[in-house]
């Protein structure tokens, strides 16, 4: 099976509800950059995908980072003197800033308010906070729950750890005819955030499911990674297979209701910005295409300029765009099935044009060929896009010269590359196209 | 006489008179892609023109095309069993569809009935309709016709023959004092149809008459043929004549009222691109000018691969524009004098940029000369554009490294290239330039 | 002290009005391409700078001009019978045309006539003209002054006298490190008007005052001259050092109200260009960048084919598009302190991109190096624009691959050049950033 007819096989609504059940069960687990909750997602992607799970010591040198201890978590709260707990992990697992070191103290609420952070412009929402490399520890909660806090003496517990032990991360890969590999990644690392992670992590599974029954010419390789420690450490220890990479693409942000974004790699004009301008411009949908800048996801670190790779990132509201990032609002309300199922959609209309991709010979190359001869009107009667298929044909024909791609002749009539490829295939199976 | 001195020795305005009577005298006559109607029209042109009349055998192999037979027609209609002519060739020559095999038969309205074609959104007006290469036969007519036609048994008469015989073209070249050829052709295969046929034909003889006095640098080619099979035939039996092909344009649709529409060759960004782009860009009128497609007229053939000749076309309103286009309403109303005119003198202004375009090498590069002491200023007092003039002077005399064509300078300064030129010789005049 | 600290140590308002008061002071003056006003001129210049001041004899070939007499007038004017001065050069300088052959003469107003230039649009102000090389005599007045003449015997009265003496300007020299120069020129030979002619003056000594301290990367040469023949002069004189301009501006029309308008050299990518176009667009003030064209000022003849220097040209609004142009309406109400003051900083933003322009290497190329632990956020915590200054950093560590130089970097992202510089220092206290 061809990725065109594994393309074909799928019903981009129906992934998208799925999709969103897996954004769903994966919600509620308490992840970080490392432990349990990302090794319980991994697991939980494992029933879908036959994925490779790496655990990576913690001390172990990536460039010019560490790996850090791995950070566990099982309870955390603060009490009032009255034993009521104001603020409760099991609650949410926002509460707790990402790396809290262990407490268990009793405080003043003055000695204890540093340690507190709420998002005053929208009262409700509960702010994510980290602290990775700092030992530090403490709450987050929402404006109204902070202003309820009268003084006290607060019991404040976190029951967490900080302890030597591994970051873990998923991989999987999809074997094609060619060694040259099209990488896939998402970070996996924030607790219940749905649009920032869970989307990105969904939606990687679906391709690589989408894609694992079928043949394809790349290899796609997909990483499901703690973000910058992450893509760091998968980097440091692949080294060798960065020359194989001939196109990527970081997801993130993908299952929000706007239109898609998609962020150029350092290089600006790889076959996988080209094909994701191309499949974006033809969508007919809005959206919106920027040039890279080295802040957002982890292409900052595959396009750092050691590496340079042709790494692009695809969200539809970028981070810094939408006010729910990074705080609570950003839950299973906020990202829709069929936002995710056109994402999907467009992923691998993008795979389809670095699959499909090639330049042919035009054989008759003086004037046109007299199509009516081979019946290239009349077998395609029943089109009810005939009038464009002809022009792509006059197109693939005209400039198939040998010094055009597929890509640069969908590029220049402004057809979509579906389109140019079925006329493709209609001349070569009339003798008039010869792949080159 | 130079080409600069034929230009002015012309009036547009009896020109596109002048034209427009070619025309109406050309107009009645029933054209097909080859046949005596297109003989009996190079017969007309060669009123004006000492026209060269090529007779290409049916059967001959044009690459992967072959020449048809021969069509012509005496009458045709359709006859109520009362013995009225409701369809009448003779009203006009597109009631027949062109190369219609002989008919003679008496048959229902609903046996007849699939081989009329109306229409329906323009029901005053007939359609013109083809069958060049499929055995067929249909009439067209109005929609009111149509609708008038009772149930009756009609006796439905072709009196066409399709034999072996001959594809006619006509052409006519202005030797110049280079081999170096500019292409001009025109398709006049279409019976009473005026913007789409007619204007191109009556345009490409008025350039020939205007510079068959001259003296031309390049040799101007002029082709009057039956469109895609004569491009083709004409190509297969010139091939040796390519390579000296410089230039040319197509010319088709030039009466209408439109603005004038400047399709780039396949290439883009050959001297008759940047010639006609500039001359369309300083005329101060609306103009457009597109890329190339691979559809359309005569083009797609010069710029098919294998040739990709530096062949652009010209038209105001291009055929899929105007509703009137392949009907009846394509008639000596909706084109104007003034229209050809105006499409006549802009050719002229291209070959001007093409005759005069050249390098020059400024022999005072150091700093400006003092242009007053050579009385350059005073000179040209009388001029109403004096300031233009001496912006001319200056530009030409600052580009004027052996880097720039006057058709670079005039880009870059966006100033008419008749001015430029007339700059340049003042300079030239004055000793400060000379030719490279 | 660097030319960064000396830019720092000037309070760009406190120039402002200094540069105001400067103009104020030469305002008075009667000065022309050559003659004892040009010399006061310099004078005054030679309290703020420590000018060289040039004298080329009369008759000096230069190029294809030639040096011309020298021109001085004490007195003109035009009298009635009855004795009153009804056209008096001590009311204005702008009365006499600049270059007037003397006279003394009776005649009506009808022989008076042809020599009398008003501007009837604008009936109060006084025109400005010149005839440096036709031997000629006129008086400028206001159209009211004319329209008030009546017929009389007048008595008309020029004292100048044209003499074999010299064409004399100032040269100012800020000696760099490199012998690299750049070029700073303004045309100091018009009489009474401020933004045309002395706003650059005060401009271009205030930005020699501002180096004259420093200890610059480059040299910076100060050029004081008349107008054409003035540049002509120069670039004849100095043709040995014109390999050594690595950057030039022409000031002119640099203290009206407008925003800035720089125009580019006629390579029109030179650093100067790409340096000024950074610091207008980052500036966030209204302002135009337009292409060279070879009419203007000095810029035609450093731009002239034979040197093609890397000269741009900065105005605010530049002379065709001012109505007080070349009147006495451009005075000093016309000219503005927070103008000039503005000016000033902006050309001194341009020398810092010039004088710290340089391509920087990422020591840590894989991957981000870990910044934090640097204390490269903490370390900037205290600045309002923290973030932006990060993303300097990411950007400078992203491009600083050996290919691109800091004013690419700022190019690219949009970033202010001086954040950009200032994150590198951070990056190379760190060790992470090395000059190449």
């Amino acid at each position: 099976m061809t990725v065109r007819d594994a393309v074909v096989a799928v019903d981009p609504a129906i992934a998208g509800r799925d999709m969103y059940d897996l954004i769903a069960e994966l919600y509620p687990i308490c992840r970080s950059i490392t432990g349990e909750g990302f090794r319980s997602t991994l697991d939980t992607l494992a029933r879908h995908l036959d994925l490779a799970v790496h655990e990576v010591p913690s001390g172990t040198r990536v460039f010019d980072w560490t790996v850090p201890r791995e950070w566990n978590i099982t309870d955390a709260y603060v009490e009032t003197s009255a034993g009521e707990r104001v603020i409760d992990f099991r609650a949410s697992n926002l509460h707790v800033v990402s790396y809290s070191v262990p407490v268990d103290a009793r405080m003043s609420l003055y000695q204890l308010r540093p340690h507190l952070h709420t998002l005053p412009e929208h009262p409700e929402w509960i702010p994510y906070r980290t602290s990775y490399y700092d030992d530090n520890w403490g709450f987050c909660l929402s404006q109204r729950q902070l202003d309820r806090l009268a003084e006290d003496e607060y019991h404040v517990v976190i029951d967490s750890s900080l302890t030597d032990g591994y970051l873990t991360y998923g991989e999987y890969l999809v074997p094609g005819a060619s060694a040259e590999e099209v990488l896939v990644s998402c970070h996996a690392c924030h607790p219940s955030l749905c649009n920032d992670n869970l989307s990105g992590v969904a939606l990687a599974t679906w391709l690589a499911k989408a894609l694992a029954g079928s043949e394809p010419r790349y290899s796609y390789r997909f990483l499901f990674i703690p973000g910058t420690i992450g893509s760091i450490t998968w980097l440091a220890l692949n080294e060798a297979t960065l020359p194989r990479v001939k196109a990527g693409l970081v997801l993130a942000c993908v299952g929000d209701p706007g239109g898609l974004t998609y962020k150029r790699s350092r290089r600006g004009d790889t076959e996988i910005d080209r094909a994701m301008a191309h499949v974006l411009m033809t969508s007919g949908a809005d959206h919106e295409i920027n040039d890279f800048s080295p802040y957002g996801y982890d292409e900052r670190q595959f396009c750092s300029p050691g590496f340079d790779l042709p790494v692009g990132c695809l969200n539809r509201t970028p981070y810094a765009r939408y006010p729910e990032y990074h705080t609570s609002a950003d839950d299973l309300d906020l990202i829709r099935p069929d936002s995710l199922a056109d994402s999907f959609k467009t992923c691998l209309a993008a795979f389809r044009v670095l699959e499909e991709n090639a330049t042919y010979l035009n054989q008759n190359p003086k004037c046109e060929p007299q199509l009516g001869r081979r019946g290239l009107y009349g077998a395609i009667g029943g089109r009810s896009d005939t009038q464009q298929f002809q022009l792509a044909m006059l197109w693939v024909l005209n400039l198939s010269d040998g010094a055009h791609s597929l890509l640069d002749i969908a590029e220049r009539s402004v057809l979509e590359f579906g389109l140019v490829t079925e006329a493709t295939d209609a001349l070569v199976r009339a003798g008039l196209l010869v792949r080159q």
